[in-house]
């Protein structure tokens, strides 16, 4: 079953790869006048150098905005690649925001031309004009941060001190239309987050960000004040998006492969986020209940668990996840689990996550090793490695959420 | 959609109840001999009582050793009732299985006989006659309790120092046979856990018996030690074995009225035994995944999860599930969890378990209550109450662990 495994976690990881996603995203997809190109986040690079490679004809005119050490090489001109500030937006972030802006107001946009945007993780920090000063954005993040505000909460101030996002960069791009093509990181997709949203309609009111502001005590000055009062647009008849990439595509792609392998593939959630190791015993009672179907099949679950922590061991929350697993189907035969992180990383690991199926217990045992003891230490690191159960993948240039898979042959 | 949740947990708990459970094991069954019925456990009375009813001839006679107070009535003569000690064996619990002993020796059983042998939880403190004297029975329970052993460790040993356990009872009426129902009150129905397996093949040795006493240092007198050496028996050819009213029934049972009402029913597991609010989350993010799916789909979990005790509040498993799941589908309007205890009762408190759908976080919110700080402090009880969450039943005459589950209704 450990060959069935690794072709799933590694055909569905090589199908949500930036270059691929974008690939997919623009199949079938043609543009009718000039096309400008604008892609920003940690994976920016990749994405624009994939769009360009299957657009027809050269874009008109573009730019990349990326994190420091993530340009690999020179883009075919006009397309310019710029570095940002990540995760805290600096100077060089403004700058090369600017510098889209200008270049897009320099073409006179109209109705037939196309602003291709492909937005990944990270494009926050990197994508941003403010219009309050830099200072006072900076600060009041610092304000929010520190009063425990949610991400919900930070967006709804932040995005009103910004002239790009919360849709206003795609108002900006009018009469042009926007194609977005979005590397979603968090789960969910919630198109209002990732980046605050530059092509995404405002869901939030002012109202809302008063209150925010007024409930937290933020101390702010008149000019923010200000800017919260101002409405980001509500609709953008002109943005089309494709969400690629996701967790959701992760668990697509893998259910095919299980399909082609003859599991049949029930994807159970892609939104998965509670902790790790609960999610593991959960996915673990799921194989036992299944057992004697005489099927065989495939469990899915996409997400991010979290990991609780109580121990000082060395481990990650995909380990930890398969690990937990390992005790539910202690001498099943015909049961397997793994979590792989999409990223190739899972916690401070060089391991992307870990497998175990029905021996794995047994093994630890006479290793003298109690998988509960190993969990309350957060150990599952070296655990896996006592039993082959390490899944080593490498960076894999892309991170979104991760895949657990539990598989059944039937008996 | 609480209206369907009532009726799926109603209907399905009516099924499982010790009547319901042993006519419908009894169904078809026909006994060539004479009968005799030996019923312990908790639901003995109610067992018995229901046996009763679906033979077509009266018994040759018979025995009900139930806990203080579980006598609901006379049952039909010759069929006596008796009280035992639980969850410590006493006394009365050895008279009382003397008594069922010396009935079948007087007895004389033939091949063409038939044990009606009626097990239900309990029935290892109120079914028992050692072979060590008690106080040596009870000090070494105490033993192994003080040093940590689990209830496997346990009941090698203890199933050892018994006449009845391990399968003696089986050995013991040959060569009748031994018609067993069980109602099970154990996830996943370990048959040689329930009541330390009166009537089911020992699948421990006596090698690994010895092991876990001089791994423990148990302080044991001489004859212990060697009714630790003597080998209970390993195939028992007599017996045929009904597990009813288990978890298992109770899934299969919700089900059906799940289908009734228009809900594909998808049983994702029957032996569920991870955190409660982890387990909540879970399931929130299954109906997440599949909100818009269309479809009318039942998500099914049975077992008995865990509470993590974080706080001082009132509450239960099944609440505290039902509440970490309101959070996870807090907003969505085609969606609703329930989790309920077969028992009706949950926790210390007079709730069966919680019911929660999209509008539970945001009513609880007005009332000024966090689900995650309600959480933290264990009070789900408190916060159900508030948002009319709370599952009422009493008690129901059977315990067959939890019942979870979370609809969505296509949109």
């Amino acid at each position: 079953m450990r060959d069935d495994a690794e072709r799933i976690w590694t055909r569905a990881i090589w199908a949500i790869l930036p270059d691929e996603a974008v690939e997919r995203a623009l199949q079938g997809v043609s543009f009718p006048g000039r096309v400008f190109l604008v892609a920003a986040g940690k994976a920016a690079w990749q994405m624009a150098n994939a769009a360009l490679r299957c657009l027809p004809h050269p874009v008109d005119s573009g730019i990349v905005i990326t994190k420091e050490g993530h340009i690999r090489g020179e883009l075919p001109p006009p397309v310019v690649c710029r570095e940002g500030g990540h995760p805290v937006p600096d100077a060089r972030s403004f700058r090369a925001t600017e510098e889209a802006l200008e270049l897009l107001a320099r073409a006179h946009l109209q109705e037939t031309d196309t602003v291709l945007f492909l937005l990944s993780g990270g494009g926050s920090a990197l994508f941003e004009k403010p219009t309050v000063p830099p200072e006072t954005l900076l600060d009041v993040t610092r304000q929010l941060l520190a009063c425990g505000a949610d991400i919900v909460e930070m967006n709804t101030i932040r995005k009103r001190l910004s002239a790009v996002k919360g849709g206003r960069f795609a108002r900006y791009c009018e009469p042009a239309r926007i194609f977005q093509i979005v590397l979603s990181d968090i789960v969910g997709d919630p198109l209002d987050l990732i980046a605050s949203g530059p092509a995404c309609p405002d869901q939030t009111t002012c109202r809302q960000a008063l209150e925010i502001a007024t409930r937290y005590r933020l101390d702010l000055p008149d000019c923010a004040w200000d800017r919260l009062r101002e409405e980001p647009p509500k609709t953008l008849p002109n943005v089309r998006t494709e969400i690629t990439g996701s967790v959701r595509e992760l668990c697509r792609a893998a259910s095919a492969v299980c399909k082609e392998l003859g599991y049949e593939p029930i994807l159970l959630t892609d939104c998965l986020t509670c902790q790790a190791r609960e999610a593991g015993a959960f996915l673990a009672s799921v194989l036992c209940t299944h057992a004697h179907d005489g099927k065989r099949l495939a469990f899915l679950a996409g997400g991010e668990t979290v990991v609780r922590l109580t121990g000082t061991g060395k481990g990650g929350r995909n380990q930890e996840l398969a690990l937990a697993a390992a005790q539910g189907i202690a001498g099943m035969t015909n049961a397997a689990v793994f979590s792989v992180g999409s990223d190739g990383t899972d916690g401070p690991t060089d391991a992307a996550g870990g497998y175990v199926d029905g021996d794995t217990s047994a093994t630890l045992q006479e290793c003298g090793l109690d998988i509960r003891q190993v969990l309350e230490n957060n150990d599952a690191y070296h655990a896996l490695a006592r039993c082959d159960g390490l899944i080593i993948t490498g960076p894999t240039g892309t991170n979104v959420n991760d895949l657990a898979v539990a598989l059944i042959q039937g008996v």
